[in-house]
Formats: C-alpha cells, structure tokens, sequence
C-alpha cells in the first residue's frame, strides 16, 4: 500500500527558485493529507502533478506565513473547481479567524463545508483517525505555538491463505479467528495455528513531521520509532546560537532527535536562504545519523519499511 | 526616461502555469510600483528579475484574492532583508485589517513603517505625487468595491540649448523664463524665444489600468487619453452573459474602452484559465482596436510616446 510524502515547499522564511514555503502532500493509501501550505502551494502542486482535488485533510503546523500563506488560495481554487466534498482543516484556532476574514473581505462563499479543528499544544492529540490511517499532533517548541505531526498507517489485519482454507475447509469464523492473530482449535483436537494459516503481517509504518522547532529533546519521545521523520533544520552547528534563539534547529540537533528517537530515516528541510549549498548540514547530520537526506522540492519519499 | 511596464501575472482566479494571479511592476523613472500583488508575486519578482526592494509603493484593486494574496508575504520578505525604508500601500481599508491580522497571528513586527493610504470608490483620487510621477485610483465596477489605477509622469521642463546659452549668453533667471516656455525680451529689445533656445519638450506619457472590471463606459473617461491600458478580458465575446454576470470584460468590450478612451495602445490580460489559447481574444479586440497585445508572463511593455 502507498505511503509517501511528496516535498511541495522545502525552504524557510524566504523562498527561493526551487525552495518553496513548506508544504508537503502525503499520500497513505491513497488519502491525501497536506502538512502546511505556505505561499504558492497550489501552483506547486500543479507543478509537481498532486491531485489537488483528492486533498480533504490540511494540517497548519503555526502561523506564520511561510506555513499557511497559500491557504486562502488554495480554498478558492477548490471553490473553483465546484469543489463539493467536505474539507477538514486542522491548525492553531487564530488560523480559523485568518481564514473567515478574507472570505469576508472578498464577499466570497464556499459550495463546500469546511470542517475547523483547533490544534493544542498540551500535548499529543488524535486529530482524525478512520479504519486505514491516524493523524496525531504533538507539541513543538517554537517562537509561537507550533505543533508537529504524525501520520500512522493503521494495524492491517493479516492476509489469509487460499491454499489453508482450502485445506482445512475453514470455517468464516475460523478465518476471523486465525486474522486476530489467535489458533484454532477444533472439537477434533485439530489445531490450525495463525501463523501458518495468515501471511506474516505487514508492520504499520508512520511518519513525523516537525517542520518549525528549536531542539526539544521531548519530540524524540513524540516521534519514538516512526519509519521516517521529517525535521527542521535551518542552520548548521555553527550558528547553534542563532538556532536557539530563533527557535530553530540546527542539521546535528536534528539528527540526535532522530538518532534518540529510533526512527527509519531522516529527511531534513527548512534550511534557511543564506545557504546555497546543503553539504555541511547532510555532512554533520551524516556523522550523528546516517541514515539522512536533504529534502528537495518535487522529491517524493516513500516511507520505508524497518 | 524610463516608463514601463513587467507583466508578473496576468492570469485570472485560477493560476496556471505562466499565467501567475495579477501582479505587475511599473517602472517610471527608477520609481517602481507594484499595481496588486497575487499569490506568488514575491516569487515570481525573483524569477523575473524584478528587484524588489526598490518597491516603496504598493496599489491593490480590490479585496479578491488573487489580486492582494502575495502581499502578506513580501512584506515578510521586506522585513527578511532588513528594510528599513518606508512602504506605502495603497488599497481598500479592509486590506489593513488582513495585513494587521496576519502581524498579529504571526507576533511579528516589521522595522519599517507601512504607511497604509486607504482608496475609494468614490471618483478619482490622486493617491501620490512627487515631482515626476503621479498615481492616481479611478473607480472600476465589480462585485465588490474595486478600483483601477493611473501612473502618469509629471510634465518635465524642457532642456536648455547649450549652444544657445553660450550664443547669448543667458543669465540663469533668463534661463529659468526660456524653460517655462516664455520669451526673454532684453532691454537693448533682443529677443530670445523660448521655443527655439529649448529643445522640444516630451509629451509626458500615462499608463492606465483595470485589472478586474464589468464594461463600463465611465472607465473610458477616467483613462482617456493614457498611452498604454491594460485592461482585463476575462471572456471572449460568445460569453458576454456570463462577463456581466460575473462582472468581467470580454476582449471586444476591453478594445471598446481603449477605441473609446483614444488611448495608445491595449494590453489585455486575466483571461479565464479556461482558455488555453487567447488568440479568440486577439483576434476580437483587434477587430475593435487594432493596437491590442496580449499580456504574459515576464513581458515588459515599454509606455509608448503617441
């Protein structure tokens, strides 16, 4: 089953050519959840072929503008294309009041129902969860109140095999049975053991995402064994000063979450604009967690396996 | 003397590739203004080579958003370069609201000092003069109060011949009479005139512009006489029904206005992104006013002498 994450923005504050605003488009099996939207989202996701249509979830991690400045545009193109279906956005409970104020302004009105739910920074909250997918947020810690967030896959119930079934004449509530993981015993004495009767289940894979943070040693807990994790890093270790007080990470802070946290792979963004080159955040990342990349606008990631 | 215009964006509500919401930078002497400011402006400056620090005054139509949603965002971008010079916007008084609002959600603040000139849709408005350029807002008609706006270089004073001067010997008050298109009359009763010690003064140009409009006859007056128009041709003729209804212009109505306003020459942009071509809109406004382009993407139209 598909789960990736398409890169829309990779930049920080100040875009530039090929460094979007953040914003990220990611698809597990086939729902499509965007992380922030910042100023022209929608035309990179033109640009990049997402279905923009197929987006019903939108996550705003904060407010600055850099991370949810394409949001009102990108309403009125769903309104434009007689968007119908239900849009649930998912952000700090101010966003809901930028929001309202420029439809106001505009006279404008929506054929569509938007769904508001505000984001807390109390902690970790399940934000939207159905039978194949989680979304949680959990607490950043930045110059506003930021959130992060994650996407699970949900626990699939394992596959059972044609070839046992037919062999044993199985029963559906025998198949129940063997699915949940449990044996089966028969009045005959017959055991029929789950694991020979299922394939070996798939492990649920997840996804973290802090796009805007100082290095707060709590989002390793947040983030504990996810496959892949997404984090900031906007300067290198040289300007660790300047990192903690712009409430901002640094390419090593970001790699000892991800090395404290267990996870998959690092994936690493936000750098700020007065590096033309990534080398030195990828070097110094490398030499705490290996197994990191540098985010690209236009990559698409697929969340690995472990 | 420099006086023109760069097309940054001269799509309609849906942005497409190349065709940016409405934006456009016009250039009089070295003077630049940014006339609206669509989603993507910042970036699409950049990409266009526009620089846009040497912006210090912004004129928003109207509060739809893809005429003002990039401004929020350079002005991030102003303050992100550390300006310290002092903007002026220009705009419809809610606009202040929005751009206060994002400050506040954001708790951001800005070095500089925005001095916001609120518009009206009364009559015709001199927003700004210096000694050689005037803006002005003229009132549009569309769904909300819109207007449309004017940049016209003040008359120059024209250059004193050298050969002239050293001919006669010209005393600077004498100098100063030539150049205000009066004779000197000497007490031995020479006369110098002032047309043949001046050399002959330039017309002073204007460009006029109605991004977002329903046909309006009025709209001929307030830019009668401009050398350049640019004028919105949202529909082709066939959809003239909808033009109304959805208060636009179609490209025969824009070339109306243009014939009508005696003006130099038309440049027609805000075409639906229904249209993947424009040559309908061409071909029918030429009809009507031969000196019809069509705006795109990075064009730079030189303001014509007429």
């Amino acid at each position: 089953m598909r789960f990736d994450v398409t890169i829309l923005g990779c930049g920080a504050a100040l875009p530039l050519p090929g460094r979007n605003p953040t914003a990220q488009v990611v698809n597990v099996h086939e729902k499509q959840f965007l992380l922030d939207c910042g100023e022209g989202t929608q035309m990179a996701m033109r640009h990049h072929k997402v279905r923009l249509m197929r987006i019903d979830h939108i996550a705003i991690s904060h407010m600055h503008g850099d991370h949810y400045l394409g949001l009102p545009g990108l309403i009125s193109t769903f309104s434009l294309f007689g968007r119908e279906k239900d849009l649930h956005i998912y952000g700090p409970a101010r966003l809901k009041e930028v929001l309202d104020l420029h439809q106001e302004v505009g006279e404008s009105w929506l054929d569509f129902k938007v769904h508001f739910h505000p984001t807390t920074t109390d902690g970790p909250v399940v934000l939207f969860e159905d039978a194949t997918v989680q979304l949680e947020s959990f607490p950043v810690r930045h110059r506003i109140p930021t959130t992060g967030f994650i996407l699970r896959e949900k626990p699939k119930e394992p596959g059972i095999r044609k070839d046992w079934v037919k062999r044993f004449n199985l029963e559906p509530s025998e198949i129940l049975t063997l699915k949940k993981g449990k044996d089966v015993v028969r009045a005959d004495g017959t055991v029929i053991a789950s694991s020979s009767a299922c394939y070996p289940q798939l492990a649920s894979r997840s996804y973290g995402y802090a796009a805007d943070t100082n290095y707060w040693t709590p989002i390793a807990k947040s983030v504990a064994g996810v496959n892949l994790l997404y984090h900031e890093a906007t300067f290198d270790d040289r300007l660790k000063a300047r990192a903690k007080k712009t409430f901002h990470s640094t390419a090593t802070q970001a790699a000892k979450i991800a090395r404290d946290a267990e996870v998959g792979q690092l994936v690493l963004g936000h750098v700020s604009a007065r590096y033309t080159s990534m080398e030195v955040h990828l070097k110094e990342a490398k030499a705490v967690f290996d197994a990191t990349v540098m985010a690209k606008d236009g990559m698409v990631l697929s969340v690995p396996f472990m």
